[in-house]
């Protein structure tokens, strides 16, 4: 149901079991037990990093289906999206199911799109069980975005690192213990930022503008919420994102935390900013906070995931950065 | 409603009015009628191939709303996919504008599957009005997939030209003369193709496919349809579908053709083996076929937008050319 310009709620939308599977960075970092599957190198057995990534997505696919006792024919749609050009890992990746498919983009906001494109699939009853998901490989992203990572080229601290990570996750009509109860559709926003290894602080403007909607749009705040976490600002994109609630009298410090900060180990694992990508937000998502709201450590919680809406040609052609984020309330139906 | 595994029904979705921008080549085509925009050079006034898309997508918008007598506030959401690199038509334009977006890509199947989207965003109730979109320009594509056009490589007659236009569509929950009745969500079919060159044959299998499967879950055939249209197929990818209906016994092309080649003059237009891009099948559809409904020519078309899924650099590593179609019905409603 429509509330306000930007905000929907969903009636019949339930969350079944999701499935992440990692690389060897993020199975190093403090989040490891939550992850279905880990692969001890990039190459994850492929011959190149595009199949690496594949490979992940697929792993996934097939553990969320084994985890929901799911064949593929149970399954009406898969609607997924990742960072390559083109979106070739969800794509490729189907040509091995009997699955409709439906490619979307939000760079790192894609977690959350699937999650509000599907939730309208089922919704609408034009689908009883879907899955969405996106993937992200730290070599994929990065000689998609800036050099090949055998390039060695030096990185300010600003930069985020890409997480290699695969996350699916089942939304299905049949009732369960947690449920997809509403949504923010996020709008473009411009905050006038250039440079491509400061992407946190070019979205960050975007997460503020979708939660302050999402507050208005559902006569909430941040007190409601166990908890609100952004995918992903980088530490400095935070800082940013807590500065601009205060200055509108609105403390969201206590509720609030970064996908790309909780995936690593900041002290020990050389991130930069923190992490990113699209599977970062899926990963600490569709695995850790889902477990975390049916272990009862969390009721309700607002997952707004970030996306920067570059390509190498149009930050070439001196464009900035726009940022888009759209966020999804989570929460556990107690009996 | 959910009919069949891939299919579903629409009951209240219906469409407004559309808008066309194109460029020149498109505009001395035979359907330069049915255009509402059109700019005399490939710049659109622009400085750069990308911008000068952006602009084609920008007056489609702007156009559609004063079409519809809408304002940017009456909208609920936007939802639009290209061919660039990350999509960035679509997100880069949105800046402008205080809506809601979605980004999606299924290459030339965009115009479809955005239909599908925004008629489920509305079927569930979550929006009431939608604007679905996407654009396609014939520089800023051979560069992207193939050469940039400057380097003057020769081609061979399998291939398509990319259609420079873009289109807007409005679905709405307002009753009107036309709605959208129903749809089958393409799977992901790979015919072992990787000629890159020859996209349309590349694509027809899964054309073939998704009106399969059209048939049986609605259990219709050709003569149920006043015309049963692809984009883009190429004469190639055409007459390939029409033998394998043969194949089936199925006799479709009495009432087939496609967008590719209904946009342009083969004898006098050197487009090789047909049109294609994204801009295509919304160039045909919104525009043109549109208004054979509106006027009473036709009472029920059906539509199948072909995208073919590569990316230059998974076709270096020689893998295969999938392919994925979306169908929808479009009828009019008698009093």
């Amino acid at each position: 149901m429509k509330i306000g310009k930007q905000s929907l709620t969903f009636h019949n939308v339930f969350i079944g079991e999701g499935a992440v599977v990692v690389g060897p960075k993020e199975n190093q970092g403090p989040l490891s037990d939550y992850f279905d599957k880990a692969y001890d190198d990039l190459y994850c057995g492929a011959k190149t990093w595009e199949k690496a990534e594949m490979q992940l997505f697929k792993d996934a696919i097939n553990i969320s289906l084994s985890k929901n006792n799911l064949a593929v024919c149970d399954v009406d749609c898969l609607i997924s999206g990742d960072l390559n050009n083109q979106i070739i890992i969800g794509s490729y990746t189907l040509r091995d199911y009997e699955l409709p498919y439906l490619g979307i983009f939000g760079a790192c906001s894609t977690s959350v799109e699937g999650l509000i494109i599907g939730g309208n699939m089922i919704e609408s009853g034009s689908c009883s069980k879907v899955l969405v998901g996106t993937s992200s490989h730290n070599a994929t992203s990065e000689r998609q975005f800036r050099y090949p990572t055998e390039y060695g080229g030096q990185k300010p601290q600003t930069i985020t690192s890409t997480a290699t990570a695969a996350g699916i996750l089942l939304l299905t009509n049949t009732k369960g213990k947690l449920c997809l109860s509403g949504a923010t559709i996020g709008k473009v926003i411009d905050a006038k930022i250039n440079d491509p290894h400061d992407l946190g602080r070019a979205m960050a403007p975007s997460a503020f503008d979708t939660i302050v909607t999402h507050f208005n749009d559902f006569n909430s705040k941040p007190n409601d919420y166990d908890l609100i976490v952004t995918g992903d600002l980088s530490y400095y994109g935070k800082d940013m994102l807590i500065k601009l609630f205060d200055e509108i009298n609105i403390n969201i410090k206590e509720h609030y935390d970064d996908c790309g900060l909780l995936l690593y180990n900041q002290e020990k694992q050389n991130v930069f900013a923190g992490g990113s990508g699209c599977g970062c937000c899926a990963a600490v998502t569709y695995g850790y906070l889902l477990s975390k709201l049916r272990d009862n450590t969390y009721k309700k919680i607002l997952v707004v995931a970030t996306g920067a809406l570059l390509n190498p040609i149009i930050v070439a052609q001196k464009e900035t950065i726009p940022g888009i984020s759209h966020a999804v309330i989570i929460e556990r139906i107690d009996d």
